[in-house]
């Protein structure tokens, strides 16, 4: 594990890594903010589609609240890099920075797209080891695909993630053109496969976390209007199977990260009380 | 002038513009976020060498404080752009993204390159009739580069900026690398005219600014070291000249974003309490 930069942010750091992964085969880069003082806890955020490792970490102006709340940050990149898949790089929501966060398991793909696996095992481990976070000290939260992966990642692995949210989160991706391309091209044709990575569909098959999940979402976000987010899905599925759930629609935000920014120190928080 | 984008910020508005500019004859972009109250003032942020309009209201994390001062900020692009004149595009410190905030007087730059009329005159006055804040409600402050623009033009038109302030900037440029290349292509040879835009020099000729000013340095920064900020050269001039500064050293810090970050709030702070 390698740190190939590091600003002094709030006392603490802003860093920049690439480390060898034995789930991807590849290297992969995160970026974290570790506070000066002791670390109560780390939340893992998984940025959306065309996304890296800087994203969030240079633009949600987190720093300062994680900082007072003694809260880490790890930033895994969107997908693994530098490899030469079939269509891996043709388009921005199918391969490179649009991994989804889940195994595939089509030709080409499965030896190296295993995001999931990458994620919930490989990072959750090296948290632990090389941050010194305990294990029921981790919890999730990310945006648009990285809203989904923390839903779905979440609902998966309850006792992996103390607290689960998500900004403008693809809910049911298997009723979105984003979710229908991803997971034909990762996972094949068998859509009861698909259910197994689409949060909304988790939730009806009976899949439930212990605490409430928060998801903001901006009222005039442009992929909300396109039917590419769905967020009433989440809403009914979770209504019907009593999967505690507290949705806030914000009016006239939009899909970018100056909404992140605005409702960031909430969703801190809201870790914060349960970590 | 033409509103871009726009993006709600903290209730407030995110948003980015283009309007034709009489001073530089070119169009010019700038971004300002206004919050959603009544607005008590606004300010002024000059960015560095190779920025755009963008980079400070993506990055510094500064709408949260803005709204709750009720402040606007206005972040003028760092050149004339569209244009081919000699060298413009050649290197990254000089030229495009590199106006050092002066009015040029040589062949081909003198036409465009009038960044000091551009931000003291047309933006100060589009601030009032298009923003609808008083004359005397408009202070000024920078990075870098952009501190150098802050410090000597708030130097030069005292009257025109309540208060001003800078993080790393450079204070001394007919002494530093990058002062010497911009001054020696805006200005041509004669270095009487260089000091005219030079914060120290300026200080030393008998220029004031009727507040103190607010410098924040990084002790890390690598173009300390390289001697292009020369910070303690105006430290020394404003104590001979009864100048009041406040110079905040700080350990560990570099010339990133990062930094701006961390002190940002303690700046607008300093510039709300004035206005």
């Amino acid at each position: 594990m390698q740190v190939l930069k590091t600003h002094k942010t709030f006392e603490g750091k802003t860093q920049f890594w690439e480390h060898e992964s034995v789930s991807t085969k590849t290297k992969m880069k995160f970026s974290t903010f570790i506070p000066a003082g002791p670390v109560r806890g780390c939340l893992i955020w998984l940025s959306g589609l065309t996304c890296t490792d800087e994203n969030f970490i240079t633009k949600a102006g987190a720093q300062k609240v994680l900082a007072e709340k003694g809260l880490m940050v790890i930033c895994p990149d969107t997908s693994p890099r530098g490899l030469q898949l079939p269509q891996e790089h043709d388009s921005w929501d199918f391969g490179s920075g649009a991994s989804f966060y889940l195994d595939a398991t089509t030709p080409g793909y499965r030896d190296h797209y295993r995001m999931e696996t990458y994620i919930a095992d490989e990072l959750h481990s090296l948290i632990q080891k090389e941050f010194n976070v305990p294990a029921n000290k981790i919890s999730i939260f990310g945006h648009s695909m990285g809203g989904h992966g923390a839903l779905t990642l979440g609902l998966r692995h309850p006792q992996k993630f103390v607290s689960v949210s998500a900004f403008s989160p693809i809910v049911n991706p298997v009723n979105a053109p984003w979710g229908v391309k991803a997971f034909t091209g990762y996972l094949g044709e068998n859509k009861t496969v698909w259910a197994e990575h689409d949060a909304t569909e988790l939730v009806r098959s009976g899949k439930r976390h212990p605490q409430a999940l928060l998801v903001d979402q901006g009222g005039d976000d442009e992929f909300l209007t396109k039917g590419q987010l769905l967020t009433d899905n989440l809403t009914k599925a979770c209504k019907e199977a009593s999967q505690k759930l507290e949705v806030n629609m914000r009016e006239g935000y939009d899909h970018s990260y100056y909404f992140i920014s605005s409702f960031v120190e909430n969703h801190i928080e809201f870790h914060s009380r349960l970590l």
